[in-house]
Protein backbone atom coordinates (compact mmCIF):
# COMPACT_ATOMS: atom_id res chain seq x y z
CA UNK A 1 0.00 0.00 0.00
CA UNK A 2 1.47 3.08 -1.00
CA UNK A 3 2.64 6.07 1.28
CA UNK A 4 0.10 9.21 1.02
CA UNK A 5 1.76 12.45 -0.19
CA UNK A 6 -0.21 14.68 1.85
CA UNK A 7 -0.58 17.89 0.49
CA UNK A 8 -2.65 19.00 3.57
CA UNK A 9 -0.01 18.46 6.26
CA UNK A 10 3.09 19.26 3.98
CA UNK A 11 1.14 22.57 2.68
CA UNK A 12 0.29 23.43 6.90
CA UNK A 13 4.58 22.83 7.14
CA UNK A 14 5.21 25.07 4.49
CA UNK A 15 2.63 27.14 5.55
CA UNK A 16 4.37 27.44 9.47
CA UNK A 17 7.67 28.12 8.12
CA UNK A 18 6.66 30.68 5.75
CA UNK A 19 4.92 32.32 8.54
CA UNK A 20 8.35 32.60 10.41
CA UNK A 21 9.97 33.89 7.10
CA UNK A 22 7.63 36.71 6.93
CA UNK A 23 7.93 37.98 10.49
CA UNK A 24 12.00 37.79 9.97
CA UNK A 25 11.62 39.82 7.04
CA UNK A 26 9.25 42.47 8.94
CA UNK A 27 11.70 42.22 11.48
CA UNK A 28 15.17 42.76 9.47
CA UNK A 29 13.67 45.67 7.20
CA UNK A 30 10.00 46.46 8.13
CA UNK A 31 8.52 45.17 5.26
CA UNK A 32 5.42 42.92 5.06
CA UNK A 33 5.51 40.97 1.48
CA UNK A 34 2.00 42.33 -0.47
CA UNK A 35 0.58 39.98 -3.27
CA UNK A 36 -2.61 41.93 -4.83
CA UNK A 37 -5.20 40.26 -6.66
CA UNK A 38 -7.49 41.25 -9.97
CA UNK A 39 -10.45 39.38 -10.16
CA UNK A 40 -12.78 40.12 -13.38
CA UNK A 41 -16.40 39.53 -12.88
CA UNK A 42 -18.12 36.71 -10.73
CA UNK A 43 -17.18 33.23 -11.94
CA UNK A 44 -18.05 31.29 -8.77
CA UNK A 45 -15.24 28.90 -9.15
CA UNK A 46 -12.57 31.79 -9.33
CA UNK A 47 -14.38 33.76 -6.58
CA UNK A 48 -13.52 30.71 -4.49
CA UNK A 49 -9.94 30.86 -5.27
CA UNK A 50 -9.75 33.95 -5.07
CA UNK A 51 -10.62 34.12 -1.52
CA UNK A 52 -8.96 31.13 -0.62
CA UNK A 53 -5.85 32.92 -1.81
CA UNK A 54 -6.41 36.03 0.26
CA UNK A 55 -7.47 33.79 3.37
CA UNK A 56 -4.01 31.98 2.86
CA UNK A 57 -2.55 35.31 2.75
CA UNK A 58 -4.26 36.80 5.93
CA UNK A 59 -3.01 33.35 7.65
CA UNK A 60 0.82 33.61 7.30
CA UNK A 61 1.16 37.40 7.73
CA UNK A 62 1.05 38.56 3.79
CA UNK A 63 -0.63 41.60 2.92
CA UNK A 64 -3.57 41.44 0.21
CA UNK A 65 -5.34 43.45 -2.16
CA UNK A 66 -8.20 41.95 -3.53
CA UNK A 67 -9.17 44.15 -6.75
CA UNK A 68 -12.79 43.84 -8.58
CA UNK A 69 -13.88 44.39 -11.95
CA UNK A 70 -16.42 44.02 -13.31
CA UNK A 71 -17.21 41.64 -16.52
CA UNK A 72 -17.80 43.70 -18.73
CA UNK A 73 -14.88 45.96 -18.60
CA UNK A 74 -12.57 46.87 -21.75
CA UNK A 75 -9.29 44.61 -21.95
CA UNK A 76 -7.55 48.50 -21.77
CA UNK A 77 -9.12 49.49 -18.47
CA UNK A 78 -7.65 46.06 -17.50
CA UNK A 79 -4.17 46.57 -18.74
CA UNK A 80 -4.15 50.36 -17.43
CA UNK A 81 -5.16 48.67 -14.06
CA UNK A 82 -1.88 45.82 -14.66
CA UNK A 83 0.26 49.35 -15.43
CA UNK A 84 -0.63 50.66 -12.17
CA UNK A 85 0.25 47.96 -10.20
CA UNK A 86 3.58 47.12 -11.96
CA UNK A 87 4.38 50.77 -10.92
CA UNK A 88 3.38 50.88 -7.56
CA UNK A 89 6.15 50.33 -5.07
CA UNK A 90 4.21 48.90 -2.17
CA UNK A 91 2.98 45.82 -4.44
CA UNK A 92 5.22 42.84 -4.51
CA UNK A 93 3.55 40.62 -6.90
CA UNK A 94 0.25 40.39 -8.62
CA UNK A 95 -2.20 38.19 -10.43
CA UNK A 96 -5.00 38.22 -12.19
CA UNK A 97 -7.20 35.31 -11.70
CA UNK A 98 -7.89 33.15 -14.87
CA UNK A 99 -9.71 32.36 -17.06
CA UNK A 100 -11.37 36.17 -18.39
CA UNK A 101 -13.86 37.14 -20.10
CA UNK A 102 -13.93 35.96 -23.60
CA UNK A 103 -13.44 39.70 -25.14
CA UNK A 104 -10.05 39.89 -23.56
CA UNK A 105 -6.62 38.73 -24.48
CA UNK A 106 -5.24 36.49 -21.49
CA UNK A 107 -2.03 36.58 -23.16
CA UNK A 108 -1.83 40.23 -24.11
CA UNK A 109 -2.81 40.48 -20.47
CA UNK A 110 -0.29 37.87 -19.34
CA UNK A 111 2.05 39.93 -21.03
CA UNK A 112 1.56 43.08 -19.52
CA UNK A 113 2.42 42.32 -16.21
CA UNK A 114 6.35 42.65 -15.33
CA UNK A 115 7.73 39.89 -15.39
CA UNK A 116 9.65 40.93 -12.12
CA UNK A 117 5.68 40.69 -10.32
CA UNK A 118 4.25 37.92 -12.06
CA UNK A 119 4.04 35.12 -9.22
CA UNK A 120 2.15 33.31 -11.12
CA UNK A 121 4.62 32.60 -13.49
CA UNK A 122 2.75 32.39 -16.61
CA UNK A 123 4.74 35.21 -18.30
CA UNK A 124 6.81 34.60 -21.40
CA UNK A 125 9.78 36.01 -19.42
CA UNK A 126 9.59 33.25 -16.38
CA UNK A 127 8.73 30.26 -18.76
CA UNK A 128 11.92 30.75 -20.42
CA UNK A 129 14.15 31.53 -17.86
CA UNK A 130 12.93 28.55 -16.21
CA UNK A 131 13.21 26.37 -19.10
CA UNK A 132 16.93 27.64 -19.55
CA UNK A 133 17.66 27.16 -15.64
CA UNK A 134 17.96 30.61 -14.30
CA UNK A 135 15.79 31.89 -11.62
CA UNK A 136 12.42 32.58 -11.99
CA UNK A 137 9.07 32.26 -10.74
CA UNK A 138 7.71 28.91 -11.29
CA UNK A 139 4.01 28.41 -11.93
CA UNK A 140 1.86 27.58 -8.70
CA UNK A 141 0.91 24.14 -9.54
CA UNK A 142 4.69 22.71 -10.74
CA UNK A 143 6.19 24.10 -7.99
CA UNK A 144 3.94 22.34 -5.28
CA UNK A 145 4.81 19.35 -7.26
CA UNK A 146 8.25 20.09 -7.04
CA UNK A 147 8.32 20.73 -3.02
CA UNK A 148 6.18 17.66 -2.54
CA UNK A 149 8.76 15.72 -4.42
CA UNK A 150 11.69 17.40 -2.46
CA UNK A 151 10.14 17.12 1.22
CA UNK A 152 9.17 13.67 0.47
CA UNK A 153 12.71 13.07 -0.42
CA UNK A 154 12.13 11.01 -3.40
CA UNK A 155 14.88 10.11 -5.48
CA UNK A 156 14.28 11.97 -9.09
CA UNK A 157 18.02 11.61 -10.97
CA UNK A 158 17.78 9.19 -13.23
CA UNK A 159 14.08 7.98 -13.11
CA UNK A 160 12.00 8.09 -15.75
CA UNK A 161 8.94 10.71 -15.37
CA UNK A 162 5.97 10.02 -17.58
CA UNK A 163 3.67 13.76 -17.70
CA UNK A 164 0.14 13.51 -19.14
CA UNK A 165 -1.10 16.60 -20.70
CA UNK A 166 -0.10 19.32 -21.85
CA UNK A 167 -1.52 22.12 -20.56
CA UNK A 168 0.66 25.89 -20.20
CA UNK A 169 0.07 25.53 -16.55
CA UNK A 170 0.95 21.88 -15.61
CA UNK A 171 2.45 19.82 -17.85
CA UNK A 172 4.45 21.61 -20.56
CA UNK A 173 6.16 23.53 -17.38
CA UNK A 174 5.89 19.63 -15.59
CA UNK A 175 8.16 18.37 -18.50
CA UNK A 176 10.50 20.86 -18.49
CA UNK A 177 10.95 20.95 -14.56
CA UNK A 178 11.36 17.28 -14.69
CA UNK A 179 13.85 17.58 -17.23
CA UNK A 180 16.16 20.21 -15.50
CA UNK A 181 19.61 19.91 -14.52
CA UNK A 182 18.51 20.41 -10.84
CA UNK A 183 18.39 18.69 -7.48
CA UNK A 184 14.69 18.25 -8.07
CA UNK A 185 14.99 17.04 -11.61
CA UNK A 186 17.60 15.09 -13.76
CA UNK A 187 14.65 12.67 -15.13
CA UNK A 188 14.46 11.23 -18.14
CA UNK A 189 10.98 12.97 -18.77
CA UNK A 190 8.10 11.66 -21.91
CA UNK A 191 5.45 14.29 -22.10
CA UNK A 192 2.43 12.25 -23.70
CA UNK A 193 -1.16 13.94 -24.66
CA UNK A 194 -4.06 13.79 -26.59
CA UNK A 195 -2.28 12.29 -29.58
CA UNK A 196 0.00 9.68 -27.89
CA UNK A 197 -0.39 6.39 -29.08
CA UNK A 198 -0.88 3.25 -26.98
CA UNK A 199 -0.35 5.49 -23.76
CA UNK A 200 0.27 2.77 -21.21
CA UNK A 201 3.28 1.46 -23.05
CA UNK A 202 5.00 4.54 -21.55
CA UNK A 203 3.13 4.42 -17.51
CA UNK A 204 3.69 0.95 -17.40
CA UNK A 205 7.81 2.19 -17.46
CA UNK A 206 7.46 5.14 -15.64
CA UNK A 207 9.10 5.16 -12.16
CA UNK A 208 7.09 8.67 -12.04
CA UNK A 209 3.69 9.42 -13.18
CA UNK A 210 2.48 13.18 -12.96
CA UNK A 211 -0.85 13.21 -14.70
CA UNK A 212 -3.40 16.53 -15.38
CA UNK A 213 -6.20 15.53 -17.31
CA UNK A 214 -9.21 16.45 -15.39
CA UNK A 215 -10.59 12.84 -17.07
CA UNK A 216 -11.73 11.36 -13.66
CA UNK A 217 -10.48 7.94 -12.79
CA UNK A 218 -8.16 7.50 -15.96
CA UNK A 219 -5.35 5.85 -14.77
CA UNK A 220 -5.97 2.56 -13.47
CA UNK A 221 -3.40 0.07 -11.53
CA UNK A 222 -3.05 -2.10 -15.31
CA UNK A 223 -1.40 1.29 -16.79
CA UNK A 224 1.13 1.81 -13.43
CA UNK A 225 4.25 -0.63 -12.37
CA UNK A 226 4.46 -1.57 -8.70
CA UNK A 227 6.55 0.67 -6.77
CA UNK A 228 5.41 4.11 -8.72
CA UNK A 229 4.94 7.84 -7.54
CA UNK A 230 2.20 8.69 -8.75
CA UNK A 231 1.40 12.73 -8.91
CA UNK A 232 -2.63 13.28 -9.35
CA UNK A 233 -3.18 17.23 -10.78
CA UNK A 234 -6.60 16.03 -11.85
CA UNK A 235 -9.86 17.58 -9.70
CA UNK A 236 -13.06 17.18 -11.77
CA UNK A 237 -16.76 17.36 -9.85
CA UNK A 238 -18.70 14.34 -9.74
CA UNK A 239 -22.21 14.34 -9.58
CA UNK A 240 -22.49 12.65 -5.82
CA UNK A 241 -26.25 12.47 -4.02
CA UNK A 242 -24.19 11.25 -1.11
CA UNK A 243 -22.78 14.75 -0.32
CA UNK A 244 -24.34 17.50 0.64
CA UNK A 245 -23.20 19.31 -2.05
CA UNK A 246 -24.43 17.22 -4.28
CA UNK A 247 -20.86 17.00 -5.99
CA UNK A 248 -17.68 14.93 -4.92
CA UNK A 249 -14.28 16.10 -6.02
CA UNK A 250 -12.31 13.32 -8.05
CA UNK A 251 -9.02 13.04 -9.34
CA UNK A 252 -7.41 11.10 -12.56
CA UNK A 253 -6.26 8.08 -11.18
CA UNK A 254 -8.44 5.80 -9.73
CA UNK A 255 -7.40 5.43 -6.17
CA UNK A 256 -8.11 2.82 -4.36
CA UNK A 257 -6.37 0.29 -7.10
CA UNK A 258 -3.46 2.68 -8.01
CA UNK A 259 -2.50 3.16 -4.20
CA UNK A 260 -2.35 -0.51 -3.98
CA UNK A 261 0.33 -0.90 -6.65
CA UNK A 262 2.00 2.49 -6.06
CA UNK A 263 5.10 3.29 -3.61
CA UNK A 264 3.64 6.87 -3.48
CA UNK A 265 0.21 8.38 -4.04
CA UNK A 266 -1.46 12.10 -4.04
CA UNK A 267 -4.78 11.92 -2.87
CA UNK A 268 -7.54 13.95 -4.05
CA UNK A 269 -8.79 16.28 -2.56
CA UNK A 270 -5.93 16.58 0.28
CA UNK A 271 -3.10 16.36 -2.45
CA UNK A 272 -1.37 18.67 -4.87
CA UNK A 273 -4.27 20.78 -5.18
CA UNK A 274 -3.64 22.25 -1.60
CA UNK A 275 0.34 22.74 -2.57
CA UNK A 276 -0.71 24.98 -5.09
CA UNK A 277 -1.96 28.23 -3.12
CA UNK A 278 0.51 27.96 -0.85
CA UNK A 279 3.41 28.45 -4.38
CA UNK A 280 1.97 31.37 -4.44
CA UNK A 281 2.72 32.93 -1.15
CA UNK A 282 6.15 31.07 -1.40
CA UNK A 283 6.58 33.26 -4.93
CA UNK A 284 5.15 36.41 -3.21
CA UNK A 285 7.48 35.95 -0.49
CA UNK A 286 10.30 35.39 -2.82
CA UNK A 287 8.92 38.55 -4.61
CA UNK A 288 9.45 40.72 -1.32
CA UNK A 289 13.04 39.73 -0.81
CA UNK A 290 13.75 40.27 -4.59
CA UNK A 291 15.38 37.26 -4.40
CA UNK A 292 14.19 36.54 -7.99
CA UNK A 293 14.96 39.68 -9.27
CA UNK A 294 16.19 42.86 -8.20
CA UNK B 1 18.49 1.85 -47.14
CA UNK B 2 17.29 4.97 -46.10
CA UNK B 3 16.49 7.93 -47.71
CA UNK B 4 18.84 11.17 -47.06
CA UNK B 5 17.43 13.89 -45.45
CA UNK B 6 19.86 16.35 -48.12
CA UNK B 7 20.14 19.94 -45.96
CA UNK B 8 22.35 20.81 -49.17
CA UNK B 9 19.53 20.58 -51.25
CA UNK B 10 16.90 21.41 -49.36
CA UNK B 11 18.81 24.46 -47.84
CA UNK B 12 19.64 25.71 -51.53
CA UNK B 13 15.86 25.46 -52.43
CA UNK B 14 14.88 27.68 -49.30
CA UNK B 15 17.42 30.14 -50.24
CA UNK B 16 16.06 30.37 -53.55
CA UNK B 17 12.70 31.04 -52.26
CA UNK B 18 13.74 33.92 -49.63
CA UNK B 19 15.76 35.48 -52.70
CA UNK B 20 12.56 35.49 -54.19
CA UNK B 21 10.74 36.70 -50.82
CA UNK B 22 12.97 39.41 -50.19
CA UNK B 23 12.51 40.92 -53.93
CA UNK B 24 9.10 40.90 -53.41
CA UNK B 25 8.91 42.81 -50.38
CA UNK B 26 11.63 45.33 -51.71
CA UNK B 27 8.86 45.92 -54.64
CA UNK B 28 5.98 46.20 -52.67
CA UNK B 29 7.90 48.29 -49.30
CA UNK B 30 11.71 49.29 -50.46
CA UNK B 31 12.25 47.86 -47.85
CA UNK B 32 15.78 45.20 -47.96
CA UNK B 33 15.90 43.10 -44.32
CA UNK B 34 19.05 44.01 -42.36
CA UNK B 35 20.82 41.84 -40.14
CA UNK B 36 23.66 42.53 -37.82
CA UNK B 37 26.35 40.20 -36.11
CA UNK B 38 28.26 41.33 -33.62
CA UNK B 39 31.48 39.58 -33.02
CA UNK B 40 33.49 40.14 -30.29
CA UNK B 41 37.40 38.98 -30.45
CA UNK B 42 39.17 36.64 -32.82
CA UNK B 43 38.00 33.03 -31.91
CA UNK B 44 38.80 30.83 -34.81
CA UNK B 45 35.47 29.08 -35.54
CA UNK B 46 33.40 32.12 -34.52
CA UNK B 47 35.28 33.55 -37.49
CA UNK B 48 34.23 30.72 -39.97
CA UNK B 49 30.47 31.06 -38.81
CA UNK B 50 29.84 34.75 -38.97
CA UNK B 51 31.63 35.01 -42.35
CA UNK B 52 29.27 32.16 -43.48
CA UNK B 53 26.43 33.99 -42.43
CA UNK B 54 27.46 37.20 -43.85
CA UNK B 55 27.85 35.18 -46.96
CA UNK B 56 24.64 33.80 -46.84
CA UNK B 57 22.92 36.95 -46.64
CA UNK B 58 24.71 38.46 -49.61
CA UNK B 59 23.45 35.67 -51.61
CA UNK B 60 19.98 36.20 -51.10
CA UNK B 61 19.62 39.65 -50.83
CA UNK B 62 19.69 40.77 -47.07
CA UNK B 63 21.62 43.39 -46.06
CA UNK B 64 24.62 43.00 -43.57
CA UNK B 65 26.37 44.69 -40.91
CA UNK B 66 29.46 42.52 -38.76
CA UNK B 67 30.54 44.70 -36.16
CA UNK B 68 33.20 43.25 -34.51
CA UNK B 69 34.47 44.21 -30.90
CA UNK B 70 37.85 43.73 -29.37
CA UNK B 71 38.32 40.37 -27.12
CA UNK B 72 38.73 42.98 -23.95
CA UNK B 73 35.93 45.04 -24.61
CA UNK B 74 33.95 45.55 -21.19
CA UNK B 75 30.38 44.12 -20.58
CA UNK B 76 28.91 47.01 -20.57
CA UNK B 77 30.40 48.29 -23.65
CA UNK B 78 28.99 45.40 -25.50
CA UNK B 79 25.49 46.34 -23.62
CA UNK B 80 25.64 49.76 -24.83
CA UNK B 81 26.12 48.67 -28.66
CA UNK B 82 23.61 46.24 -28.46
CA UNK B 83 21.17 48.93 -26.95
CA UNK B 84 22.45 50.73 -30.04
CA UNK B 85 21.23 48.10 -32.65
CA UNK B 86 17.85 47.97 -30.54
CA UNK B 87 17.56 51.78 -30.97
CA UNK B 88 18.17 51.45 -34.51
CA UNK B 89 15.25 51.02 -36.98
CA UNK B 90 17.35 50.44 -40.06
CA UNK B 91 18.15 47.21 -38.45
CA UNK B 92 15.62 44.48 -38.60
CA UNK B 93 17.23 41.61 -36.58
CA UNK B 94 21.11 41.23 -34.85
CA UNK B 95 23.04 37.68 -33.22
CA UNK B 96 25.95 38.04 -30.89
CA UNK B 97 27.96 35.68 -32.26
CA UNK B 98 28.56 33.12 -29.14
CA UNK B 99 30.75 31.71 -27.16
CA UNK B 100 31.22 35.22 -25.57
CA UNK B 101 34.96 35.74 -23.56
CA UNK B 102 34.26 34.66 -19.87
CA UNK B 103 34.45 38.42 -18.51
CA UNK B 104 31.23 39.10 -19.94
CA UNK B 105 27.63 37.33 -19.10
CA UNK B 106 26.16 35.48 -22.11
CA UNK B 107 22.89 35.64 -19.98
CA UNK B 108 22.85 39.60 -19.44
CA UNK B 109 23.61 40.21 -23.34
CA UNK B 110 20.95 37.66 -24.62
CA UNK B 111 18.07 39.45 -21.88
CA UNK B 112 19.46 42.97 -23.40
CA UNK B 113 18.57 42.25 -26.88
CA UNK B 114 15.20 43.25 -28.12
CA UNK B 115 13.74 40.58 -27.98
CA UNK B 116 11.66 42.06 -31.31
CA UNK B 117 15.10 41.37 -33.36
CA UNK B 118 16.68 38.47 -31.30
CA UNK B 119 16.60 36.53 -34.69
CA UNK B 120 18.99 33.72 -32.90
CA UNK B 121 15.84 33.24 -30.85
CA UNK B 122 17.91 32.98 -27.26
CA UNK B 123 15.54 35.40 -25.95
CA UNK B 124 13.70 34.55 -22.61
CA UNK B 125 10.65 35.97 -24.27
CA UNK B 126 10.89 33.68 -27.30
CA UNK B 127 11.62 30.46 -25.41
CA UNK B 128 9.01 31.49 -23.31
CA UNK B 129 6.41 32.26 -26.31
CA UNK B 130 7.84 29.04 -28.10
CA UNK B 131 6.90 26.89 -25.39
CA UNK B 132 3.09 28.68 -24.98
CA UNK B 133 2.84 27.46 -29.01
CA UNK B 134 2.30 31.56 -29.75
CA UNK B 135 4.65 33.53 -32.49
CA UNK B 136 8.14 34.02 -31.93
CA UNK B 137 11.61 33.21 -32.95
CA UNK B 138 12.90 29.50 -33.26
CA UNK B 139 16.43 28.81 -32.40
CA UNK B 140 18.17 28.35 -35.64
CA UNK B 141 19.23 24.51 -35.61
CA UNK B 142 15.82 23.58 -34.25
CA UNK B 143 14.07 25.52 -37.11
CA UNK B 144 16.14 24.13 -39.28
CA UNK B 145 14.73 20.63 -38.24
CA UNK B 146 11.60 21.77 -38.29
CA UNK B 147 11.81 22.90 -42.12
CA UNK B 148 13.20 19.65 -42.98
CA UNK B 149 10.81 17.10 -41.32
CA UNK B 150 8.10 19.22 -42.82
CA UNK B 151 9.92 19.71 -46.71
CA UNK B 152 10.30 15.97 -46.63
CA UNK B 153 6.35 15.13 -45.33
CA UNK B 154 7.48 13.25 -42.29
CA UNK B 155 4.34 12.42 -40.55
CA UNK B 156 4.85 13.43 -36.70
CA UNK B 157 1.32 13.38 -35.06
CA UNK B 158 1.19 10.72 -32.59
CA UNK B 159 5.21 9.40 -33.18
CA UNK B 160 7.48 9.01 -29.97
CA UNK B 161 10.62 11.09 -30.91
CA UNK B 162 13.56 11.02 -28.46
CA UNK B 163 15.59 13.74 -28.16
CA UNK B 164 19.14 13.02 -26.74
CA UNK B 165 20.65 15.92 -25.37
CA UNK B 166 19.07 19.01 -23.13
CA UNK B 167 21.28 22.14 -24.21
CA UNK B 168 19.64 25.13 -24.22
CA UNK B 169 20.22 25.73 -28.34
CA UNK B 170 19.16 22.14 -29.47
CA UNK B 171 17.86 19.69 -27.38
CA UNK B 172 15.98 21.44 -24.81
CA UNK B 173 14.06 23.47 -27.28
CA UNK B 174 13.79 20.72 -29.70
CA UNK B 175 12.00 18.69 -26.91
CA UNK B 176 9.39 21.55 -26.56
CA UNK B 177 8.69 22.20 -30.23
CA UNK B 178 7.92 18.30 -30.85
CA UNK B 179 5.36 18.21 -28.22
CA UNK B 180 3.42 21.24 -29.40
CA UNK B 181 0.10 20.69 -30.77
CA UNK B 182 0.95 22.36 -34.34
CA UNK B 183 1.71 20.78 -37.95
CA UNK B 184 5.03 19.33 -37.72
CA UNK B 185 4.50 18.48 -33.95
CA UNK B 186 2.11 16.44 -31.76
CA UNK B 187 5.09 13.89 -31.39
CA UNK B 188 4.81 12.21 -27.52
CA UNK B 189 8.23 13.39 -27.34
CA UNK B 190 10.97 11.89 -24.01
CA UNK B 191 13.95 14.05 -23.65
CA UNK B 192 17.43 12.03 -22.97
CA UNK B 193 20.39 13.40 -21.55
CA UNK B 194 23.69 12.64 -19.24
CA UNK B 195 21.70 11.05 -16.58
CA UNK B 196 19.38 8.78 -18.38
CA UNK B 197 19.66 5.46 -17.85
CA UNK B 198 19.66 2.56 -20.44
CA UNK B 199 19.54 4.70 -23.14
CA UNK B 200 18.72 2.27 -25.97
CA UNK B 201 15.47 1.25 -23.64
CA UNK B 202 14.53 4.56 -25.33
CA UNK B 203 15.80 4.85 -28.75
CA UNK B 204 15.34 1.22 -29.74
CA UNK B 205 11.47 2.55 -29.27
CA UNK B 206 11.85 5.70 -31.26
CA UNK B 207 9.84 6.67 -34.84
CA UNK B 208 11.91 9.38 -35.12
CA UNK B 209 15.75 10.00 -33.33
CA UNK B 210 17.13 13.50 -33.01
CA UNK B 211 20.20 13.83 -31.03
CA UNK B 212 22.75 16.10 -30.66
CA UNK B 213 25.56 15.12 -28.08
CA UNK B 214 28.73 16.14 -29.76
CA UNK B 215 29.71 12.22 -29.21
CA UNK B 216 30.97 10.66 -32.65
CA UNK B 217 29.50 7.68 -33.96
CA UNK B 218 27.63 7.85 -30.63
CA UNK B 219 24.50 5.98 -31.80
CA UNK B 220 24.89 2.92 -33.68
CA UNK B 221 22.36 0.61 -35.49
CA UNK B 222 21.73 -2.01 -32.28
CA UNK B 223 20.13 1.47 -30.57
CA UNK B 224 17.67 2.20 -33.37
CA UNK B 225 14.24 0.23 -34.70
CA UNK B 226 14.06 -0.26 -38.54
CA UNK B 227 12.24 2.17 -40.52
CA UNK B 228 13.11 5.24 -37.42
CA UNK B 229 14.03 8.65 -38.75
CA UNK B 230 17.51 9.69 -37.61
CA UNK B 231 18.60 13.29 -37.15
CA UNK B 232 21.99 13.83 -36.93
CA UNK B 233 22.75 17.30 -34.99
CA UNK B 234 26.32 16.63 -33.67
CA UNK B 235 29.28 17.97 -35.57
CA UNK B 236 32.58 16.87 -34.02
CA UNK B 237 36.32 17.49 -35.76
CA UNK B 238 38.28 14.34 -35.68
CA UNK B 239 41.85 13.84 -36.92
CA UNK B 240 41.85 12.43 -40.17
CA UNK B 241 45.35 12.50 -41.74
CA UNK B 242 43.90 11.25 -45.34
CA UNK B 243 42.09 14.84 -45.77
CA UNK B 244 44.16 17.75 -46.12
CA UNK B 245 42.85 19.63 -43.30
CA UNK B 246 44.03 16.89 -41.40
CA UNK B 247 40.56 16.16 -39.70
CA UNK B 248 37.43 14.99 -40.50
CA UNK B 249 33.84 16.50 -39.47
CA UNK B 250 31.77 13.25 -38.31
CA UNK B 251 28.45 13.44 -36.36
CA UNK B 252 26.74 11.52 -33.21
CA UNK B 253 25.48 9.09 -35.42
CA UNK B 254 27.29 5.50 -37.15
CA UNK B 255 25.84 6.53 -40.16
CA UNK B 256 27.10 3.56 -42.42
CA UNK B 257 25.51 0.92 -39.67
CA UNK B 258 22.11 3.38 -39.18
CA UNK B 259 21.45 4.10 -42.76
CA UNK B 260 21.07 0.44 -43.54
CA UNK B 261 18.02 0.30 -40.48
CA UNK B 262 16.47 4.06 -40.77
CA UNK B 263 13.85 5.19 -43.45
CA UNK B 264 15.51 8.54 -43.60
CA UNK B 265 18.71 9.80 -42.12
CA UNK B 266 20.95 12.90 -42.11
CA UNK B 267 24.62 12.96 -43.18
CA UNK B 268 27.40 14.50 -41.52
CA UNK B 269 28.58 17.33 -42.62
CA UNK B 270 25.87 18.09 -45.62
CA UNK B 271 22.42 17.76 -43.37
CA UNK B 272 21.59 19.84 -40.07
CA UNK B 273 24.46 22.09 -40.37
CA UNK B 274 23.55 23.41 -43.50
CA UNK B 275 20.29 24.62 -42.46
CA UNK B 276 21.01 26.47 -39.76
CA UNK B 277 22.47 29.72 -41.16
CA UNK B 278 19.25 29.27 -43.51
CA UNK B 279 16.89 29.58 -40.53
CA UNK B 280 18.41 32.62 -39.67
CA UNK B 281 18.07 34.34 -43.01
CA UNK B 282 14.65 33.02 -42.83
CA UNK B 283 13.92 34.51 -38.82
CA UNK B 284 15.59 38.14 -40.57
CA UNK B 285 12.76 38.22 -43.02
CA UNK B 286 10.19 37.84 -40.32
CA UNK B 287 11.67 40.46 -38.44
CA UNK B 288 11.93 42.92 -41.63
CA UNK B 289 8.14 41.86 -42.43
CA UNK B 290 7.32 42.39 -38.58
CA UNK B 291 5.65 39.05 -39.28
CA UNK B 292 6.08 37.31 -35.37
CA UNK B 293 6.28 41.29 -33.61
CA UNK B 294 5.06 44.11 -34.72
Amino acid sequence: MATLLDGRKLSATIQEELTEEVKKLKVASGKTPHLAAILVGNDGASETYVASKVKRCEEVGIQSTLIRLEENITEQTLLYKIEELNANPAIDGFIVQLPLPTHISEQRVIEKIDYRKDVDGFHPINIGRMAKNLPAYIPATPFGILQMLERYKIPTSGKHCVVIGRSNIVGSPMSILMARNTSVGNCTVTLCHSRTQNLSDYTKKADIIIIALGKPAFLTADMVKEEAVVIDVGITRVPDSSKKSGYALKGDVKFEEVAEKASYITPVPGGVGLMTVTSLLYNTLLAAKKEIYK
